[in-house]
């Protein structure tokens, strides 16, 4: 029977309190030693074909009868009011049917009361001012330039730093610092820390503001029937954007219907219900015809969320033998104009290694640029910049192999949380991602591989992250006569692989082959309550209900079978379609034919997470790289990850989640940078062609591999999470390969030419 | 756990063993005397708002990106052998993209193997030949004229009667009685029941051919996403059109998604995939791009089904006092070209009356016209005319009151089977139908309301019809945490109201507003098997595994909120959107919120039906007209239905299905008839213009009403089927209203004034 249980859940480094409902009790997790047919093989996607013929069905691929299309005016300035805004001209334009503007939508709070779903006070250039609804885009995108808008300017503030200074612009009354005061974390003594230290580094460093850049652009579709309305998306929540739009509008849940069949890509910039959602569902109503508001590429890099930026000063003491003694992190972070909190930097530091004494110290600031939102890994992406480069610049104090240096730190139970690792296997990730970069033999790589003004280094970062699920999640599998099973949950494949994977287990715990399964997803109103794809934690959340529903299924299938066959059931095995008993193989489709139509319908649940352990992720990535000293470029060889998320699914996917994390973290390290005009306060790369993501001729060598390492106590499938550990480390890598390759430092990213340049004449000139 | 079952279920007449698979035990059924809060009241449609707006998508309104756009063409000649077929007129039409013929498709057997997907024999003028596809319908109908066809024209036949003569042209090598023999029922000893007899009526009775005319035509879009399929069709059986598209493509159930959201009536014609769904998987597939094929309305009548016509002669032998001794029915059914088998007129025959002795034959013949399909009530319609006819033509015999009559032979326990009825309110209908339509006093109405040429009679006929579900059937029922619900079953709402029944049966269960529920259905993927929506049994199969998984659903709810508030879980009650307890009441949305984002799911199934009851709907119709002896035209005055089929649970959809239906056979009773020519073999009839539907102005007044009698040995809802009864009857008693008036019969359908003229020309000869 139903019940209620508590459980911790940990979702971007925090840690929350949950309730859930599962019926019954939780499957009995897979032994780390069981063998599987399908669990664990390389699969191609089962939805590969349709992605790679353009069959499939994207939000922007939606078309309804009568459907109408939105465009949205943005603010052309960084900070100003709204004096007046006419929009008679446009709404004369033919084919214009509405404009919505802050005078005729209701007073909808955004971002938690920061603005409006569409404010009269504007505080960053790309705001949302009004939104046109027409025939066309080309009809709206004219609308747009017939608005007559008149803006009283008011100063600006671009940057974290200058905005935390007492004369900058206020951007809220409550002034620019979110929540008036720093974050402090502390734990131990961090002055006898540093006290007892034999040797202390202290490094800032400051990394870029980074644009998702999804190669799908925000938008929705609205269409309303009757009371009902369905929202095509392009979400990494379904269930999110329906309790958005819901509580925006004020409507029960049972009446918004969200769809996202396929996404081209989100990184966590789409967690949440957009403005544009709301404002489709708004013209939609008004003018009953569908709407379709979608994002151009330069709204999708001035308004739709970034990576913050951060000025990070981590400062390190250490016994000569390498012990920790205290760490001190100090971020400022630029969320932009409208945040809730921002993500810290100092996760790896407060959890990477042991070190009794530790005090992070964030400050989150507010400034008239686009708003922050999630991006793969939150803060510990530039975190782990920060923490790994000063972990190898006291290597290099100390004179320790900096691996050996992390081993000396290496920690046996969870700093952060004191409570033992489910397991923990980056010590082998240390181990073969060292055999693979031949480590030991670095000296001699670089001596043989530099040449003139050409030289190499290499260097490696350590990864750690969260990754086990949220519950609840739950799910369904069906079993047609034929044999045939439909699986149903309500998550969304955001691109990873989800449905392959949820193929895979359904194929292993049902006994039947993987091409029998259909996985069916993304729509909140035919599917169950799951929670967001993001924090690395599909799989994790969602995977044990399907195996709880295939489990439901097959002992039903067993139960029928039985009846049928005129056998026990506890006789009957099922394996790759058949019916086994007594040595016979009947395939099921033959055993249910005898019953005419009828379907079995099998109910999982994920149940609660483990209290007494952490389950973690981890990962080592190391770098080769050889830097041009006469141009200042730097070009990597090869990379080398080795990351441990619990039992390996599937191989395929896991590669891509690798080869992807580690792309974009090159991007990240190397070339990707949101750049400003100060004085105007506009975003200069809001394009592709000046916002440099890697192309294919940026790719190195990259070796990924898994330490496939099951971990019973996570949940039933001994999963954990892959989609945010590769691109943790990789930027640290590759800063400590350049530091190691030049023997002076890059504290900024991107590592630039010029940045480059600029340290080596400085080192010359020292 | 899961426990196979046998079940008898009764499909429009006949008889079936099936199996079925339920979890757990059945709910038990609601007892006859139960309150409600939301059953049984009148209930606006849930999803009237989106009909009536044009927001609700109908497959006509599918619009897919790249879609294109098939049409058939069909053969201009009633019986023709393919001789040539070129197409490359056609295929080098700009626009053109495929030419689907005999040549190029596989051999997909049609119809029991009697032709196929397209065939190189032609056996009606409509039968399909090829089927363009092309970007614009403007491009496929011109293309359609490019195709150049080479026929040899075969003899052909178009009248049953002609069709059984030895010397008629053979549609089969087997020839054109189906089976080669007539099929024949016999109880007791009919020679000696006529023997017995003190009185014998001998009639006989033509029947047209008539036409659906669903106001939405048929047809699908066929659209694939790597290998699954799925099919947006027009259609009353979604898991039929998956399972005859799987079959005849070789596809397993999962890969084959059917969705219905909306369709524009159906009435039998739309049970089983269409030629044009598979036409347009097949070109989806071949052009790797979505494909609509759908009818136009000449398609619709050509080649889309119709009720077939019949010739019966009906011999009744009684006693004096009315009790019937013998009864002999010799039917000759046209099934047009394609037909497994025919609708028997005899079904009234055999079970409507209590009479030992009883003998029907029924001949079957295939006629080179459009393929008969289930017509509402098929057989029914037809056989009530001819029977209530002779029933009323022997209590003019006898001289006894023509509802004396019926009451006389009044059958207790159900004659076909033997067993008892569960209920049968058919007493009842006949008094409230007496008592609304002034019975007694009819002599004196028609004297008063007769005047010069108008004369008046007034005539009533019974009904009978199966009418519990088919089971199995399953559904889900899912509560968000504000304490709304979705439904979520697989069956179809064909425009009968089943949603909204489903809301009530919901919220009743739940103990929530209705308008806090959703229905989700017709979606085979998402959905759970349903049986298809004919036989008037929607409501009876799927109503009460609505009503399983609801309660399933509030007892995991009683759990969960005893829990949450500490209390028992047996001490809590659910009304109207509220835990009660103790004297308390707190929302529903209260108490779940304490345990954030979940949902609680309950399943449930149809149980099997009763053994040792017959489950029958019952009914009684009152016809009152005018006749105008110069013109010959009939005007219905006043219709008086009071029917039995089990509880009410929505009185405002009841009442559209019995208008509905009693409109409907208004148009069977004096204007609807397909009309051919002989010579060419062509229909004439096939256009709303030549083919007379009622039109408003055609609408007499209406008395419906329904006997509330819940039958708790049905199902666990006591509900009985409405959608065909209200048809059955309607003919029979206006035919009888006119013979009263004019004191000769007419014995064809539909009643035209030149048929009323001949009879009245030949009363007055003789």
């Amino acid at each position: 029977m139903a019940r209620v249980a508590k459980t911790q859940v940990e979702f971007e480094g925090q840690f929350y309190d949950k309730f859930i409902v599962i019926e019954g009790e939780d499957v009995e997790a897979w032994s780390s030693d069981k063998s599987f047919e399908v669990v664990g093989k390389p699969q191609t996607r089962v939805d590969g074909r349709e992605r790679v013929t353009g069959n499939a069905q994207y939000t922007h691929d939606i078309q309804l009868t009568g459907m109408l299309v939105g465009k949205i005016l943005r603010s052309p300035h960084p900070h100003a009011r709204i004096q007046r805004l006419d929009t008679s001209q446009a709404e004369a334009l033919p084919g214009v049917r509405a404009v919505l503007t802050p005078d005729n939508v209701p007073d909808i709070p955004w971002k938690g009361g920061q603005t409006k779903l569409l404010d009269t006070t504007l505080r960053y250039a790309g705001d949302e001012v009004a939104c046109v609804v027409g025939d066309s885009e080309a009809i709206c995108a004219d609308a747009l330039e017939l608005i007559d808008v008149e803006y009283e300017r008011l100063p600006h503030v671009l940057d974290p730093e200058t905005a935390l200074r007492d004369d900058a612009p206020r951007i809220y009354d409550s002034g620019n610092l979110l929540g008036g005061e720093p974050k402090v974390s502390e734990r131990g003594d961090i002055e006898q820390g540093f006290q007892e230290a034999d040797e202390v580094v202290e490094l800032t460093l400051r990394t870029q503001t980074a644009l998702h850049n999804s190669m799908e652009t925000h938008g929705s579709v609205a269409h309303w029937e009757g009371e009902t309305l369905t929202i095509w998306d392009s979400t990494q929540n379904v269930y999110g954007v329906r309790d958005g739009v819901a509580k925006a509008l004020d409507l029960p849940r049972h009446r918004v219907r969200v769809i996202k069949q396929y996404m081209g890509g989100g990184f966590g910039s789409k967690n949440n219900a957009g403005k544009y959602a709301v404002l489709a569902a708004i013209a939609a109503k008004r003018l009953g015809r569908p709407v379709k508001v979608l994002l151009d590429r330069r709204e999708e890099n001035l308004a739709t969320g970034n990576r913050p930026s951060s000025v990070q000063t981590l400062k390190i003491g250490a016994k000569r033998d390498g012990t920790l003694t205290a760490m001190a992190h100090r971020s400022i972070i630029g969320v932009g104009a409208y945040a809730g909190g921002g993500p810290s930097p100092a996760g790896p530091t407060r959890r990477l290694y042991r070190c009794p004494n530790v005090r992070t110290e964030d400050f989150v600031v507010v400034t008239n640029t686009g708003p922050f939102s999630a991006f793969r890994a939150p803060g510990y992406v530039a975190g782990t910049f920060a923490l790994e480069s000063a972990m190898d610049e006291l290597s290099n104090k100390l004179g320790i192999d900096p691996l050996e240096l992390r081993l000396t730190n290496y920690a046996e139970i969870d700093p952060l949380t004191e409570k033992p690792y489910s397991t923990k296997g980056l010590k082998l990730a240390y181990e073969q991602g060292a055999k693979l970069i031949n480590w030991a033999e670095r000296e001699r790589t670089k001596a043989d591989q530099s040449a003139n003004a050409k030289r190499v280094g290499v260097g490696m970062a350590s990864q750690t992250w969260g990754g086990n699920g949220i519950p609840p999640a739950y799910a369904w599998v069906k079993l047609n006569p034929d044999g045939t099973a439909v699986v149903i949950t309500g998550t969304q494949d955001i691109g990873t692989g989800t449905k392959t994977a949820f193929a895979q287990i359904a194929a292993e715990t049902l006994g039947i082959p993987i091409e029998h399964t259909r996985v069916e997803l993304g729509d909140t109103q035919h599917g169950l309550y799951s929670p967001l794809s993001a924090g690395s934690m599909t799989l994790a959340s969602i995977g044990p209900a399907v195996r709880g529903a295939a489990e439901d299924a097959r002992e039903q299938l067993r139960e029928v079978g039985a009846q049928v066959l005129e056998v026990d059931a506890g006789d009957i095995e099922i394996r790759d379609g058949k019916l086994v008993h007594n040595g016979e193989r009947t395939p099921i489709a033959e055993v249910l034919s005898k019953l005419g139509d009828f379907m079995i319908t099998g109910k999982g649940a994920r149940g609660p997470n483990p209290e007494d352990v952490s389950v973690n992720t981890f990962g080592a990535q190391f770098a080769q790289v050889t830097v041009d000293t006469g141009t200042g470029r730097i070009h990597v060889d090869k990379i080398v990850a080795v990351h441990e998320s619990g039992r390996v699914i599937n191989p395929l996917t896991i590669r891509s989640q690798l080869e992807g994390g580690i792309i974009q973290g090159l991007g990240y390290a190397l070339s990707e940078a949101r750049t400003e005009d100060d004085q105007l306060g506009l975003v200069l790369s809001d394009n592709l062609e000046s916002y440099k993501v890697p192309t294919v001729a940026d790719v190195p060598e990259i070796h990924a591999e898994m330490i496939d390492m099951p971990d019973p106590q996570a949940n039933n499938l001994g999963v954990k999470g892959v989609g945010e550990p590769p691109i943790i480390p990789t930027a640290a890598a590759v800063a400590n390969a350049v530091a190691d390759a030049l023997g002076v430092r890059p504290t900024e990213l991107p590592m630039t030419s010029s940045q480059i340049l600029n340290l080596l004449e400085q080192q010359q000139g020292t």
